[in-house]
C-alpha cells in the first residue's frame, strides 16, 4: 500500500538482487524505517525482536532468511542448521513453520548449485501467493462494504470499527481485515475506520492507524472501552477483524478484547466478520473456548508502555503502582455465533462447519 | 482506609482547625502527596486540577473550599463570590452544586459572626454523612459476596471484576462499588480484585490498584479487553462498579467500556452489581440511552499517556500516529436489563423503577 504516495510491501528484494529490505515495525508510528538483511543472523532478529510480525508477513521473511543465509554453503547441513535458527525465533507461529518446511523440501531435492536460486525464487512465489490471498479476501469483503453502501442509499460514510492489526503490515501486502476497506476506498465508497487502540500492545493506536493515515483512509482512533458505545448509537455499520486460528466450527481466536467487540455488535445488531487466509483454519479442532490454549505473555506490556515525548525521544514510562501485579492475557476466543461471516480467499462464508466446508471441499473429503 | 498502616480520609481538618488537607491524587500511584487548602484559590485549583475527584469528594471539598474563604469576610457578597468560583470548577458535577446549595442555604440563615464556624460544623458533618453512606453500601454489598463465598462452600477465592475507580478515594472514606470488597475482606472473605485498567485516563490502573494495595486486598491489573474472557473461563464471580448517574428505570451512565463487561456478564451468568448512594438517582429520567448526553473529552486523553520513567521522573508519551485524529468519550449507558442489582445505602434492589421505589418509597409519592 501507500506510504507517502509510493507503493510499497512489507518486504522486498534489494536492488542488488541478494540482499532483502523490511520495515522496521518496532519503530512505528513514530518513524519510518527499513532496514536491510544480509545474512541468517539479520532474518533470525528481524522475527525475533519482531522488526516483522503478522503470521503471513514472518512466514516470508523466513522464506528469504532461507535465501540470504544460503550465500556461502547450501548444503544439507546448513539448511538443516537455517531451519533450526529460524524456526526457534517465533516457536508458536504457523505460518513460520509451514514455510520453513516447504522450503527445505523444494531445496533439498535439488543438486546443492542450484539450491540458493530456487530459494530465491520460491521466496518470491510464497510472497506473490500471500499478495494474491490478501487481495482476494479484499475483493470480498469490498463487496460486503458495496452493499452496506447500497444499503444506506450511497449517503454518509460507511464507518467500520477493528481491532488491533490485521493490515498490510501484518501480511505481504493488502492485509486480511483491512484488504476490503482499502479496496472499498480505492473504490470511491466513502469509508471512515474506528481503530481500537488495542491494549496492552497497542497495534491499533500504532500501526493501523499508521497504515490507514499513510494510504489516505479516514480513520479515529479510540481506546477499547468505546466500541459498545457507538454501536449502541448506531455509528458502526460492520466490524471486520482478522483472527489467529480458526476452528473447524467458525469459532475465532483473535487478539485479546475481540470477543468484547462481538458481544457488542451481536447486542446491536451491526454484522461482526471475520477475515482470514485459508491456512489459519485448524482443521482439527472444532470448539475454540475448550481446545485453544490462551498464552500469557510478560505482564511489563501492561505495566509499562512505550512512546514518543515532545522531545521527539522514544521512552517506556509504568503506570502501575509498584506491589500491584498485572495479568496478560494475549488472545481471546469468540464463538461462532457471535460471527455474521468470515471472508476467506474463497468468498464469504457462514462461520460453522457446513459454511467452510462448502468453500473448501476438499477439506470435507479428507475429514470424511 | 489504611495507607501503609495509617488510616486516612481523603480529606480532612488539619492540627490547626482551619486548615484543610487533602490527598494529591494527580500524583498517584507514584507519589503520595498531601496538600494544605488554606484559602479559596486553593481549594477552587483542587477541584479544578483534580487534585480531588469523584463526585462525593468534589462535593466536600467545595464544603470546606467555602470554610477557609470566610476567614476574613463572611458578608453575602463573598458568599455569592465563593459559591460562583467553586460552582465553576467543575459544571457538570452534580454532587458539587448539591454541596454549594446547602452550604449558601444554611449559612446566609444565620447572623455573618456565627457564619465561619456554622460552615466548618457543616462541612464536617457533610463528610460524616458520606462516610456512613459508604460504610452502609459496604455493608449491603458484603452480604452479597458472603452469599457467594458460602455459594462456593467457603472454598478457593471469590473474584470480583471492577472497572475505574469507586473507591475510597472517590468519596471521603470506604467509596460505592470497593466499599463491599474492603467490607469482605476486613470480614476475612478472601477476595480478589481484578483491576480494569480503564482507559484513557486510567483510573484503575493508577488508583483502584494502588487503594487496594495500600490496604492489602489481593489484586490483579488488566487491561479493559480482558474481562470477557476472564468471565467466559469462570474466573469472575461477580463485577461490581459504580455510576456516575442512575436513571429512575435503574440504567447505568459509569465509565465508558462499563456497558463491554456488563455485556459479558450477561452472556456468562456472572452477576453485574452497580453500587450507587442514592443522590446520584436522577429521578427526573427513565431511559438512560436516550437522554443522558455523553461528554466527550479532549482526544489527548487518548493520544497521550502520562507514567513514571525508569529514573522516577513522571513523563507524558504520545501513542498515535501525528495526523490520526481520536476520539475521547467519556461515559457509556448500561441499560438496566444488564444489571443485576443496584446496591444503595438503604440495600440492594432490582434496577428498576419498581426496584428503586420500593427502597426510596418518598420519592414513589413525589412522583405519583
Amino acid at each position: 500500500m501507500n506510504v507517502e504516495g509510493k507503493a510499497y510491501r512489507t518486504i522486498w528484494l534489494a536492488q542488488d538482487g541478494k540482499t532483502v529490505e523490511i520495515i522496521d515495525q518496532t519503530k512505528l508510528p513514530h518513524e519510518f524505517t527499513t532496514v536491510r538483511l544480509s545474512n541468517l543472523e539479520d532474518a533470525a532478529r528481524a522475527i525475533r525482536d519482531m522488526l516483522v510480525r503478522g503470521a503471513p508477513l514472518i512466514g516470508a521473511t523466513a522464506a528469504y532468511g532461507v535465501c540470504v543465509a544460503l550465500e556461502d554453503d547450501a548444503s544439507d547441513a546448513r539448511i538443516a542448521q537455517v531451519y533450526e535458527t529460524l524456526l526457534s525465533t517465533r516457536p508458536t507461529a504457523v505460518n513460520l513453520r509451514w514455510a520453513l518446511d516447504d522450503m527445505r523440501a523444494r531445496l533439498l531435492a535439488l543438486p546443492r548449485e542450484q539450491r540458493q536460486r530456487a530459494a530465491y525464487r520460491r521466496a518470491a512465489e510464497i510472497c506473490d501467493e500471500d499478495v494474491e490471498i490478501c487481495s482476494s479476501i479484499g475483493d470480498h469483503g469490498r463487496d460486503l462494504i458495496s452493499g452496506l453502501w447500497e444499503a444506506k442509499d450511497r449517503k454518509g460514510v460507511i464507518n467500520l470499527l477493528t481491532h488491533c492489526n490485521a493490515g498490510w503490515l501484518a501480511t505481504v501486502d493488502w492485509g486480511t481485515a483491512i484488504a476490503p476497506i482499502y479496496k472499498a476506498h480505492d473504490a470511491g465508497i466513502p469509508v471512515h475506520v474506528w481503530v481500537d487502540e488495542t491494549r496492552p500492545r497497542n497495534q491499533g493506536a500504532s500501526l493501523t492507524a499508521w497504515e490507514l493515515g499513510r494510504h489516505g483512509v479516514p480513520h479515529t482512533v479510540i481506546v477499547d472501552n468505546v466500541g459498545g458505545h457507538l454501536m449502541q448509537h448506531g455509528q458502526v455499520d460492520a466490524c471486520i477483524v482478522g483472527t489467529d486460528r480458526t476452528t473447524a466450527g467458525g469459532d475465532v481466536c483473535n487478539k485479546i478484547g475481540t470477543y468484547l467487540k462481538a458481544l457488542a455488535a451481536d447486542a446491536n445488531s451491526v454484522p461482526f466478520y471475520v477475515a482470514l487466509p485459508s491456512p489459519t483454519i485448524d482443521w482439527t479442532i472444532e470448539d475454540g473456548l475448550r481446545d485453544i490454549p490462551i498464552e500469557q505473555r510478560d505482564a511489563s506490556e501492561v505495566s509499562h508502555i512505550t512512546g514518543r515525548t515532545d522531545q521527539g525521544d522514544v521512552a517506556t514510562v509504568k503506570l502501575t503502582p509498584d506491589g500491584s501485579p498485572a495479568a496478560n492475557y494475549a488472545f481471546d476466543v469468540t464463538p461462532a455465533r457471535y460471527v455474521t461471516g468470515l471472508i476467506t480467499e474463497r468468498g464469504v462464508c457462514a462461520a460453522s462447519r457446513d459454511g467452510l466446508e462448502a468453500l473448501f471441499p476438499e477439506r470435507k473429503t479428507l475429514s470424511a
